[in-house]
């Protein structure tokens, strides 16, 4: 443990369609559970009942549908900035937020700054691969365009990313494209094709994935522009939502399905958990001088409790300094 | 019913992963159930028992993996490329195949040629929403890199396509985004929500729409470049045969799971058979002068026999005429 580990995660207590409650209440289950240090931000009157957890007090908060950009800028005295400014300053090992994503990425580009040579940060997401360790999809939203070298460090960061959360040690990385020849694609993946390709990349590059793959991915780290990404990703969510839904609404037809349904779930509960988003505990803003964990806008108490051990974990292993020499690679 | 109703729809024999058996299976059961004519395209040595059907020899056949490009320019006597052919020259009212795409693309394109106005062909998917009409997707994959002004063609064409298809009489577009706004989301996004919203677009504008909405749309016709569109379709095709396999994997595990799987089956069956891409019968290259559905490569005598009844009824409804008009409003 380096000392960074003994530092506070600090936690936008407005963060999220359920906050203040739910967020103030995986907070505390963070604390008395898994013995981690956590401090909330956020305006008092806002938060109100702090279950005794240490409340640093701020007088704003940027609205989950506000314009991002305008609000990092106009609102100084946010939870977001001031949760930034935390980690910044050496008095936080990271935020969580489950608040405006944009805003989240914003007042954390703005405090803790870029890591040297990194041309953009990016979100990095667990994809859920059930019964083997999760996969990561880097990019999911932060960067609508993107050149070919973005796509190498995103690529880059990822893999440090899969090894210091999920043990991977030598993490192979897949190019999201429409089919597996290199010729496929638009003239960004087939440049980033090229240029992961390439001996010096620093990366294991297993070559292009597909859609269809994301799921049972034969790779640990699927690479793509923020807006595939961002697509990708709700789709698959969207897809496995849809489908649960109606299967679980067939359960309830009458005392047979009833009776069949109460078997059957116990065998898909471990599925049902392992393509459950609360479960993983957020994405992180790869690219960054300081840990920025983003949780769903939905996060429940579990979701929230789950992020800030994430966000703990990852500031202790040194995920920052693993970033930092990912990227500078020659 | 006009006069192009009376002709057949022409089959390439040798196109897809089951062939030959599967597809002359399918084209068989056309004839059959549905009173449909057809003629087989193929090399009789490599097609074999015809059922009885007319086959049309040719002499060559451009494989599943082959390039496409070179496939089509080489091999002026394939299966495809004769198909297209028969189109072009008013002897078959439609072409279907299961084969490669790109060279089914390329083949469709260079033999029928676009329809005046139209700046590139497009492919338009059907959508499975359960209870409801499908949507439709487009361009499913045709077009890697798109402009702002083949994006409006595309969205006028599949307007065109979900009326003449499912019978809406006013259908909705959305625009494939990463977010609500129309400032979220690529330039090209961006462009293209603006010349979607003009009151002269041609077309009944929604908004944008997400990757989670793909199975639920609010639209009937969902529009982006043939990049994003190849990624989320196989992303949701990806997403449900795996969540259905697992599923069907737990039905199994012993006598109890088993009795209850036989109650819930029954139940599951109309969404499994409305989600199976078997059911819809194939997509469609829009913007050409002449019918071509493209059927999925895995296409057994059940999605061949629905692809045939597809391609002959837009043909008997004059689709291509409808296309032409979509293309040309001011």
């Amino acid at each position: 443990l380096t000392a960074i580990g003994s530092l506070p995660v600090v936690v936008d207590a407005m963060g999220g369609d359920k906050a203040p409650t739910e967020i103030v209440a995986g907070a505390r289950q963070a604390v008395d559970e898994l013995g981690i240090d956590v401090v909330l931000m956020g305006p008092p009157e806002l938060v109100g009942d702090t279950r005794g957890l240490e409340l640093i007090s701020c007088t704003e908060v940027i609205g989950m549908d506000e314009d991002p950009a305008k609000g990092v800028r106009r609102k100084k005295d946010s939870s977001l900035v001031r949760a930034a400014e935390l980690v910044r300053d050496g008095q936080a090992c990271a935020m969580v937020s489950a608040g405006n994503t944009g805003a989240t990425m914003g007042a954390a580009l703005l405090r803790m700054g870029r890591l040297k040579g990194v041309h953009r940060p990016c979100i990095a997401t667990p994809l859920p691969k059930p019964g083997r360790a999760p996969g990561v999809l880097v990019d999911a939203g932060a960067n609508s365009e993107c050149t070919p070298a973005m796509l190498v460090q995103f690529a880059q960061m990822a893999a440090a990313f899969s090894t210091a959360r999920f043990g991977i040690a030598e993490p192979t990385v897949g190019l999201l494209s429409i089919g597996e020849e290199p010729s496929k694609g638009t003239a960004l993946v087939k440049e980033t094709h090229a240029l992961l390709a390439e001996a010096g990349s620093g990366v294991s590059f297993f070559g292009n994935v597909e859609g269809r793959d994301l799921l049972d991915a034969p790779v640990d780290v699927v690479v793509t522009d923020g807006f595939t990404g961002n697509v990708a990703l709700k789709t698959l969510e969207g897809s496995l939502r849809f489908i649960m839904d109606r299967i679980v609404s067939v359960f309830g037809t009458d005392e047979e399905t009833k009776a069949a349904a109460k078997v059957l779930l116990p065998h898909l509960a471990p599925l049902i958990t392992e393509l459950d988003p609360e479960t993983f505990g957020g994405a992180m803003l790869l690219g960054l001088d300081g840990v920025c964990i983003i949780s769903h806008g939905s996060s429940s108490a579990l979701a929230m409790k789950n992020a800030i051990k994430v966000g703990h974990d990852l500031a202790t292993a040194g995920i920052t300094e693993a970033l930092s020499s990912a990227v500078h690679v020659d």
